[in-house]
């Protein structure tokens, strides 16, 4: 089954870095200002992005400073079951963030979409923890002529 | 074997969108400004990345408006061999570009590296169709701690 793979260095420690991926906070600092929900192991978090919807994620695996694991539990068809993960590292100054998004079932035109999209938040990411300052919807990058 | 996708829709007509890939000067607009060779069909055409290396592309299908098929044939001992996909589609005032990068024998670190660098590369060419200035190499995106 394919994946979207994606990896990026930020100049932060892996602690802080954690901090972003396992806060109500520090999510809504980088992927969507309405994220709700219970960020802890076993929670359900949920993602909104006004009109084109939104993700339930359940924390499957948390390990400080290393890893998060989630698998989608509500939203798009292409999503449900999927899961999405974080390993992170030091390696110097920056922290390298691995990123997987796992068990798609076929190639679709959305998955490319998602593909792209992923990387701009995970930029949103870097930027929110090397900056102070993200960009997550309703201020993200729009890559697509329907305006997500 | 994994591959690399992305999508991303650009406010311009698949023609543009078409001489942005097949062109020297369009490549150099968005992708490398140290883009050589033939870009015509049965041709090679060179990206340099300076001391990041490069890559030679043989040109294996060209469809005006619709299709760009391109082989790696020297470059990174991953990337030799895989190919590289541009297919596009109108769709109102904007074209559709479905973006893959297939043939990678393993999902290693550095697939991971290029598919998030891929789409940095894909909204520099959006940048440049559609206000006139892309952010090809040496000034794109850096993503990882080496500066690439």
């Amino acid at each position: 089954m394919p994946d979207i793979l994606h990896k990026v260095d930020i100049r932060s420690s892996p602690n802080d870095t954690y901090r972003a991926l396992t806060t109500l906070e520090g999510l809504a600092g980088w992927w969507t200002r309405t994220t709700q929900g219970n960020p802890n192991a076993g929670g359900t978090i949920g993602f909104r992005f006004g009109p084109h919807g939104g993700f339930d994620m359940k924390v499957l695996e948390l390990e400080p400073a290393k890893r998060v694991l989630w698998q989608v539990v509500d939203g798009p068809d292409e999503w449900i079951g999927t899961k999405v993960s974080f390993d992170l590292r030091s390696d110097g100054d920056f922290t390298v963030v691995l990123f997987k998004h796992q068990g798609w079932k076929e190639p679709v035109e959305f998955m490319h979409h998602c593909s792209t999209k992923w990387a701009t938040y995970l930029l949103s990411m870097r930027s929110l923890l090397e900056s102070g300052q993200g960009a997550p919807y309703p201020n993200d990058v729009h890559i697509s002529a329907r305006g997500d």
